[in-house]
């Protein structure tokens, strides 16, 4: 029960498991907002818009090469990621420190909206612990993009709002 | 990489599997909504509420022992759920077609916003889909809940806009 009918968005990357071997999964999101490609670029990249949906805090600008601090000040947490590849307006790539790799792309309509579409890989088939990693980074994602959303189309701060 | 350090919702109801068994698994999601339980409650009962945050329709005031039929207009989708259980301002149970249990549970407090826990059960173990239907019952929680949130506190409707 929640959408009947629709495909479910979790994807191996490879079918068959071959044993011994680590298998790459990953977890895939995608949301419509209807703002251009360039305000939902801006939104990742630029440090002063990423508390309005994300993090509290993100280091400096996003560029490609830099390694950037992102800091959540309501779990007292942090953690740095790598900025592997930007293109302008269309793609962000960057690894985490437990070396998922995270592939944000925007696709811009005609109707000036932006469908954005978040992929976490790195995680392993065989660690005991996967669905609940998938499970738990779903709904991160799921969370960040509708607080995205909600930031962007309306200006409204829905954020660091989930109970764990 | 979203939420470091922080254990995930998935939970086992029975944690030791036996062979030939249907195993039931549940997916649990909580948010914070600043608004007091009676509005919460009300946002899912009364019809009038219900397409600015998750269906586009549902067919009447959900009370117990009643079969309400909800509608997604978007995705041309319906299904009837019986509700089983109501305590005014605090649980709503109910059951789908697929004879899943979802449970609502809301605790407001003492600030006057509300800790709101939606359980789903009924998942066994022993589906080939299961992981597939975890995660994409946990993105449509996740995206409900968050959907409320900024309806309820900000009156902005966010909702039919995850792409499949």
């Amino acid at each position: 029960m929640y959408l009947p009918n629709i495909p479910c968005q979790y994807r191996r990357r490879k079918r068959k498991k071959i044993e011994s071997e680590l298998i790459s999964v990953n977890n895939l999101t995608k949301m419509k907002i209807g703002k251009p490609a360039n305000e939902v670029f801006e939104a990742f990249v630029d440090p002063e818009k990423i508390g309005s949906f994300w993090f509290s805090s993100s280091s400096e600008r996003w560029e490609e090469g830099k390694t950037i601090t992102l800091r959540y000040e309501e779990y007292d947490a942090q953690g740095d990621i790598e900025i592997l590849e930007v293109e302008k307006n269309s793609k962000i790539i960057f690894q985490d420190e437990e070396g998922h790799i995270v592939t944000i792309k925007l696709k811009e309509s005609d109707d000036s909206s932006t469908i954005i579409e978040v992929n976490q890989e790195g995680f392993k088939e065989n660690d005991t612990e996967l669905i609940n990693q998938l499970i738990d980074n779903k709904e991160g994602w799921v969370y960040m993009l509708t607080c995205l959303k909600g930031y962007l189309e309306y200006g409204v701060n829905l954020r660091a709002a989930l109970v764990k």
